[in-house]
C-alpha cells in the first residue's frame, strides 16, 4: 500500500465542506494530507475528488480510519488542522488525539470559529499535551478551496511552522492594485502577490478579529440592502434597474466583493418561473451570531458601534413577518414621493455617497471595537495587517481596505479611522448628499437604521459637545450619581441638592 | 432594656442610603425592624434618624450587632430584608444567616440590582436553608424614602407574606387619574390609591423586569437629550429658553419625572458662578450596566430594541471627549441652519411630536423584550401589571403609563405596543411631523440617534416587505445558507448555484 510508504505533512480532521476543500487547497499547494473523519464516506470523497483533479504522478490525500492511524502517517512533530464545529467537539477531538498519543511538541490547528475565550481555554488546558494554535478562515466555500483569508493566532512558534502553509493556500493580493489575484481553478497555484495570511496576536485574538470582521460584514450587507430597499419601495425601480446601478458603482468608489454578489443576486432568473429570484425570496433573514456577539462585546468594552448592532436588530425585525404584515394594515407612513426624473438621479447620485460614508462609519466602529478590545486583553494588534489580509479571500473584501491599510501604515496607533486624512476628506466632501438620502429615506417612509445611525455616529464623534451634560444632570438629581465640571477641571465629582430651596453645590470626592 | 421585650416584624440588613430610606418607610408604615449592618456607624445612623423622626411613643427601630442577634430579635417566622450590593455580598449575608440559625420557613428578600440569572441560581441553592425572595426596587433614594416601584418575585407563598408589607411602603396611584399620589413627608402614610407593587412572577423575573425598566429609562433620557441638544445647538436657543419649553411639554402629553427633572436641571444657577449649572457640567456620561444588559438581553433573545441600544452607544461616544475634540477639528458638517421665528416655532412643535413618537418606540421596543424573554425563561408576565407599577415610584414615571395599562387591559397577549389601536392612532397622526423633526436634525448636523432608530423601528415595523430578500440572496450566494420563497409557501428551504452559467434552484429540505 502506498499509505504505508509516504509520510504526509499535514493531518487534517473533519472533511465538510470546508474541510474538504481546505484539504483540497492544500493538495493543490503540494502538501500530502492524511485525512480523517468520523464518517468515512466523507473520507472516501475526498478522495474522490482528490483523484478527479489530481494532476500529479501520486495521490495528495491519504484516508485514515482512526486517530491512531492519522498519527502514523504524519511527519514528525506532527502538524494537524481541525475543521470541525465550534464548541464540544472541539474538545471531543482534542481528547481522542491525546489518547492517540499525540505529542507536546505537535501542532493543532482549529479552523472552526470557536468563541475566542473558549480558545483561550483550550490554549491553556491543553498545553503539557500538545500546542493548540488557531485560525479563523474567512470566505466561504469558495475561498476555503481557491483562498481564504487567515487570522492565524496563539504560540508564536506555532506560527513560525504553520506559515509557509498558510501562506501558501491563503488569498493573494496584488501589492500596487489592492486586489485580488484571481484564483479558481483546481490545480492552480498562486505564488506571487501578498498572502492574506498575517499573525493576529495571542491565542483568541484570531478569533475575535474573525468575529468584528462578521459583524463589519453584516452593516456592509444591511447598507446595501437599505439602498436597495430605498430605490425598490421609494423610487419605483425593479430589481433589474437597480442591478444596473449597482453594477455601476461596483466600477468606483464601491467596489467590493459584496456589491457584485449583489448584482448578480438582483439579476438572477428563477429556473421555474423565469422571473427575477430575488422578488420570490421570503424576507426572513437568518443569522449565525458573530454579528450579533460583535454587538455583544462593543456594549461589554464600551465602545460605539449602532450601525452593526442597527444591521443585527434589521434580521431581528425582518423575523416577524407576521407582526409586520399586520403593523402594515394599520401604521400609517408618508404619501408617496412623485419625483421627476432629475430629481431621481440627483437622488441616487446622493445615495451613492450616503453608502459610502456609511460603510466608513461601519469600519470606523468595528476597527475601535477591536482597539478597544486589544487594549482590554492586552493584545498587540496591527491594524495595517488585518485590513491586508482583508483585502482578498474574505466576504468584505473591497478595493477599499487598501485606504484603510495605508490610514494605519501612516499612523499604526490611529484611535479612529475617522481622524485619518483620507477618511475625514471623504467624508466631509460627502456629508450633505448622505443628509440628503437619510432625509430621502426618512420622508419615503423607508427605513434606513444603518445609514441613519452612521450619520449620528459621524455628527457624534465630530461634536466636541454633546447632551451628556443633561444627562449627567438627570442623573445627579434622581441617583446622586455626580458630575464633573468644565470650569474647574479639577477632575472631581460634584453633587448637588437639585430641587430644594438650599442648593449648594458639594464636593464628593 | 425595651430591645429584649419587644419582638420586631422585619429584619433589615444593609443601611446604606437605600437601605436606610426602606427602613425609614417601613417604620412609617407602622412596621418594627431589626436593622444590622457591619458598619456599627451606620446601625447608630438609622436608630438616630428614626429618633428625630419617631412621633409615636415607642422606638421603631432596633439596632443589632450581629446576625444571631438579629434573628433573637424577630417574630417567627423571620422574614429579613436585604439591601446589599449585588454580586459576593448577597451570598455572604446568606451563609451568615445560616450560621446564626435561619430556619427553613423563613423569608429573606434581596432588594438588590442582582444580575437574574444569579437570582434564579440563589434560590435553589438555599431553598433547603430557607425562601430566597427577591425584589427590585425603583425610584432611587427618595423612592426609598417615601414609595418605590416594587418588582417582587420567587414563592408564591413567600409572596402572600411579603404582600401586606410591600403594599404599604410603595407609591400609590390615583386610579381615575393614573398620576402619582403625593407622599413626600417623614411620618406621612398613604392608605389609599392603588399601589406599585404587583407579584411579577418566578425567581428572577422581578430583576430582569427592573433591568428592561432602566433599558427603557436609558432611551427616555437620551431621547430628551437629544432634543435639548437640538434645541441648543441646532435652534440656538439657551438652556433657560429650553427648560420653558420643556415644563409646557411637561404640562401635556410628555408629562413624565424626566421632563420634570429636567427642567429644573436647565433652570438650575450655580451657586458659585450664578450661571447655568448644566453649561458648566462635563459632557461625559457615565453608566451602571443595567442599560447595557438590556440591550444585550435583546440580542440574545432577538427582540428588536435599537432605539435602547443607541442610548447606551450615546452613553459610550459621550465618554470619548478627547476623540470628539479632535475630531470636531477635521469632519466637516453643515452650514448653520437660517430660520425665520415661524420656522422655529414649527420646528419646535414638529420635534415635540417626535419626542412623543419615539418615547413610544421605546416603550415598545422594552415591552416585546420582556415578552420573548418571558416565553424564553417560561415566566408568564401581566404586562398591565407592570405597567401599573411604573405609574409611581419610578424612575420613568409617566402619565403615558396608563396608556400601556389601558393597552395590555385591551389584550394582554399584544405582540408589540404599535399593534394596539391608541398608540397606532397616537404614531399614525405624529408621523409626518416626526419624519420632519429627524429630517431638521439630520439637516443641522446633530446626532439624534435615538429619535431616528426609532423612527427607523415605526417605519421596518410597518413594512410588510423588507429588504432581507436580498440578504438572503447574499447569504445563499457566499454561504449556502439558503432561502425560503414566498411564492412557494412549502417552507422548504432553497439553494441556488448563483454565479455559474447552470443556474438550477436546488431543494435542499
Amino acid at each position: 500500500m502506498t499509505q504505508d510508504k509516504v509520510l504526509c505533512d499535514i493531518g487534517f480532521i473533519g472533511l465538510g465542506v470546508m474541510g474538504k476543500n481546505l484539504v483540497l487547497n492544500l493538495a493543490d499547494n503540494g502538501f500530502n494530507i492524511a485525512a480523517f473523519d468520523l464518517c468515512d464516506e466523507k473520507v472516501q470523497g475526498v478522495i474522490e475528488q482528490d483523484r478527479l483533479e489530481n494532476t500529479t504522478a501520486s495521490p495528495r490525500v491519504y484516508g485514515c480510519s482512526s486517530y491512531t492511524e492519522l498519527l502514523s502517517q504524519l511527519k514528525a512533530p506532527h502538524l494537524i488542522v481541525l475543521s470541525v464545529p465550534a464548541g464540544a467537539p472541539v474538545d471531543q477531538v482534542c481528547e481522542n488525539l491525546i489518547g492517540a498519543g499525540i505529542q507536546p511538541d505537535d501542532i493543532v490547528i482549529d479552523t472552526g470559529n470557536s468563541l475566542w475565550v473558549d480558545t483561550v481555554a483550550r490554549e491553556n488546558k491543553y498545553k503539557s499535551n500538545f500546542l493548540l494554535f488557531s485560525s479563523a478562515v474567512s470566505g466561504g466555500e469558495v475561498g476555503a478551496r481557491f483562498g481564504p483569508s487567515l487570522m492565524p493566532s496563539g504560540s508564536p512558534y506555532a506560527w513560525t511552522r504553520v506559515k509557509p502553509i498558510w501562506e501558501a493556500i491563503s488569498a493573494k493580493v496584488d501589492p500596487q492594485t489592492g486586489k485580488p489575484i484571481e484564483r479558481n481553478q483546481p490545480g492552480q497555484v498562486i505564488t506571487e502577490g501578498e498572502p492574506c495570511a498575517a499573525y493576529i496576536g495571542p491565542a483568541g485574538a484570531g478569533h475575535y478579529v474573525k468575529m468584528v470582521h462578521n459583524g463589519i460584514e453584516y452593516a456592509d450587507m444591511q447598507i446595501i440592502c437599505e439602498a436597495f430597499h430605498i430605490l425598490n419601495a421609494g423610487l419605483g425601480l425593479n430589481a433589474t434597474e437597480i442591478a444596473d446601478i449597482f453594477e455601476q458603482w461596483n466600477n468606483g468608489l464601491l467596489d467590493s466583493y459584496l456589491m457584485e454578489i449583489s448584482v448578480e443576486v438582483l439579476r438572477h432568473k428563477s429556473s421555474d418561473t423565469g422571473t427575477t429570484l430575488v422578488d420570490l425570496i421570503l424576507d426572513k433573514a437568518g443569522q449565525k451570531g458573530t454579528g450579533l456577539w460583535t454587538a455583544m462585546s462593543s456594549l461589554e468594552v464600551g465602545c460605539p458601534a449602532p450601525t452593526i448592532a442597527q444591521a443585527v436588530y434589521a434580521r431581528s425585525i425582518s423575523s416577524f413577518k407576521e407582526l409586520r404584515t399586520q403593523a402594515a394594515t394599520i401604521l400609517v407612513g408618508p404619501n408617496p414621493a412623485e419625483l421627476s426624473a432629475q430629481e431621481k438621479q440627483d437622488y441616487i447620485e446622493q445615495l451613492h455617497d450616503a453608502i459610502y460614508c456609511a460603510k466608513m462609519c461601519a469600519y470606523a466602529q468595528g476597527f475601535q471595537l477591536m482597539k478597544l478590545a486589544a487594549k482590554e486583553h492586552g493584545w498587540t494588534l496591527n491594524f495595517a495587517n488585518i485590513a491586508k489580509i482583508w483585502r482578498a479571500g474574505c466576504i468584505i473584501r473591497a478595493t477599499f481596505l487598501q485606504s484603510i491599510t495605508q490610514a494605519y501604515e501612516r499612523n499604526s496607533d490611529l484611535d479612529n479611522l475617522l481622524l485619518d486624512d483620507f477618511f475625514a476628506k471623504q467624508l466631509s466632501e460627502r456629508q450633505l448628499n448622505w443628509r440628503k438620502a437619510v432625509c430621502g429615506a426618512t420622508m419615503f417612509g423607508i427605513p434606513s437604521g444603518a445609514l441613519s445611525s452612521a450619520l449620528s455616529y459621524y455628527d457624534s464623534i465630530r461634536s466636541e459637545t454633546l447632551p451628556a451634560n443633561l444627562l449627567q444632570g438627570q442623573r445627579d438629581f434622581f441617583g446622586a450619581h455626580t458630575f464633573e465640571r468644565v470650569d474647574k477641571a479639577d477632575g472631581k465629582k460634584y453633587h448637588v441638592q437639585w430641587s430644594t430651596t438650599e442648593r449648594k453645590t458639594v464636593v464628593i470626592g
